[in-house]
């Protein structure tokens, strides 16, 4: 049985198959070609918060693989409260074949996967945000970078993107340069896991807080938002935290050239990026948003492959 | 590339030929023979209000023409708070094939056809409601009435329904005598525009605040509650704006000889109409109810068709 | 046209047929055997509170029974309110073959059921569960009990489960010991009834406040939280009342040898049973929970087959 929680657990070769196989499907879809790679099989889609992105592509993607998407929202189903969120994972485990869970705590979904019996796929966690990743990579492969070799930088807030970034490097062996401002640094402890990984795949994985010295040379250039919604008390705060890192098309022209711009959305203007640099890379960030959908595809069917 | 927005953008034409189609797939249904008309085809339903009639009727009907419904409450989508309007609607063009849009403004429909690239069916509006009319219109064929030439009576709220039905009758070239308190009037802005069509459709419209004089020879008397949810602090008020409003038998009476009654539900008895006029038309209300499902199968078929 | 309220409609051989489909169905399902029984047919679900199980099991059910679940949760569909009962259950009836419904009125469900024209069931109400009850007959039988001469035994809050367990047993004719707190006996009303249709079944039904007295030689023992959310102001008294009902291993030492624990879940413990009793008999409560699954799979079919 496999999960896919982060990508601790998954090694290089298993995130290039599973690449692979998004791609795949992906090419399939297009010709409208939906092969029942799931057929008849269900999957609850637990959300501790909602997600529109997440969601329609778990869903969309579930239907297209010939299997049944079940949306449980924080009104349907709230982990640990009520019930141990064991009781919850014994319970879906014999109604369901899968479970996808946007949650708060990693550890929910350790705890799911502990004890439901079926693959479990982190949707989006308070840590790690490993199935944007996943659309990334893909998205950077479909327009030519080599994911193993690449220079990336990434410019904002140390968060569960960053995070799931610093793994990927770290296991993919591409170089990382992350500018964050001060007090906004990724885990620590995630970084150093992943510069023991880096040992062996040969990544570069750097911390600044510089964005001009991050950004030279990268062949792609990523951020995320700053300001999310349920932090608007801290909007403040995090502006003047933040000055100097929005990507506008002056800091974008210290990258490399032709570099591209993703963004997982939703994305602020004037904020995190310009106007400019967001519409100027938009066929970028929603090629990125749609293969959301079918990296997530590939991520289930090797679960179930898996099983 | 169509969208169903309003009736502007329609022709006479094409109003009768989606009825038509309606008709016939409302045939195949009632045979329980569902054609995959829609086959694969992924259906989002945005909701920023819940309704369960336009809910049940759109989920219903993408299901039995062989598509997915996707059910996005204000909880899962929020139209152009958090993102603009545009990147949601880039986002979910990727994902899914048709857009379902029950929202405030109709600004946002516009906003989502312009950026989406797949067909956007408005569910309703703050100043339309177009399926509703459609559902109505099929009803009126079915009842044997000519839809061209019939006499329509509307006593009640000057509101999103008012506004569809004026602009079908300049389209259509039916008779549309409208009956408001002083205050309630329909938008003037469409009025002029159906007026300006009616010229070629022959329609005739008008306005008064007499019911009496509105409702003599109506082949079909149509309203709508006024006391709505949400509207709950103004419920004082709008009893008294609306004395020698509510449809009771005397005046239903006054109307054509086996006039046909219509709402579009939830219905407010001792209000807009007596509970006697209420279910001695139960049949037609609930026929109209059932066809939101019919008409609303000839509107996203039409739409696929013309993409 | 049956509908499935509550078990006075329904008699002994009907509820041992309606397991025997369930049981046949299940068997199906574990060889991944889907057969298309409701193929096509649409279950609207409503749901006035929200229930993760009750959500799970039927929406999985239609969907291996080959139709298509609409959830509709106190969001976008409220009974009652806006608009009067009958109006809703007569547009539903004419948009979907069958309705589920969890709500707090047993009165609303029998509104649903003589306007919609369609089999309904219940989900779950404040005065009776009886899904739950025909699941946890499903597993005694699984479990080896003979269901019409068992001793079951009932420890804890008198409520919408007892009062389904009383149905039952007047109807099946097994032994029922009820042990309740002073003011949480179940409703008397229904203990009448059921002891008049124990004339016939032969059924045993009492009534005391002594745990030790109901549980001797019992064959299962069933209990169910006394202390749901939504009653948290009422805890500490509860606590109180309860004191000696907490099922821990020495009383249940003193059911019959080998005696089944059941629990509809969720589960408190320390408070209706200890974790060492929950965990011991986890396989028989997880067991109960999947049985929703197949019970009612069971009930949606039997229902359509007596339309």
């Amino acid at each position: 049985m496999r999960h896919f929680l982060n990508f601790a657990d998954i090694s290089k070769a298993e995130i290039l198959s599973i690449l692979e196989l998004a791609s795949k499907i992906k090419k399939e879809a297009k010709a409208r070609e939906f092969k029942p790679y799931l057929k008849d099989q269900k999957l609850a889609m637990i959300f501790e918060k909602s997600s529109t992105r997440t969601r329609v592509s778990f869903e969309v993607g579930m239907i297209e693989l010939g299997g049944h998407p079940l949306f449980l929202s924080s009104k349907d189903i709230q982990l640990g409260r009520g019930e141990p969120v064991k009781d919850t994972a014994r319970v879906l485990g014999r109604m369901v074949d899968m479970i996808m869970a946007r949650v708060y705590k990693q550890s929910d979904l350790e705890e799911l996967a502990k004890y439901s019996g079926v693959p479990v796929i982190n949707g989006l966690s308070d840590d790690f945000h490993p199935v944007q990743v996943m659309a990334d990579l893909l998205t950077l492969q479909e327009l030519g970078l080599n994911i193993e070799k690449m220079k990336m930088c990434y410019i904002g807030d140390g968060n569960n993107m960053t995070n799931s970034f610093i793994e990927a490097a770290g296991k993919l062996g591409f170089e990382l340069a992350i500018a964050t401002p001060k007090g906004y640094e990724p885990s620590s402890a995630v970084l150093e896991m992943a510069q023991s990984w880096a040992k062996q795949s040969g990544a570069k994985i750097s911390l600044t807080n510089e964005p001009k010295e991050a950004i030279k040379n990268a062949d792609v250039v990523v951020t995320d938002t700053w300001i999310s919604m349920g932090q608007e008390d801290e909007k403040e705060g995090r502006i003047a935290d933040f000055k100097g890192f929005c990507i506008d098309s002056k800091l974008m022209a210290m990258s490399g050239k032709k570099s591209v711009f993703l963004h997982c959305l939703p994305a602020y203007r004037g904020y995190e990026m310009s106007e400019e640099v967001f519409e100027s890379h938009a066929d970028e960030i929603f090629a990125e948003a749609e293969n959301r959908l079918h990296a997530q595809k590939g991520i289930m069917v090797w679960c179930d492959q898996n099983r």
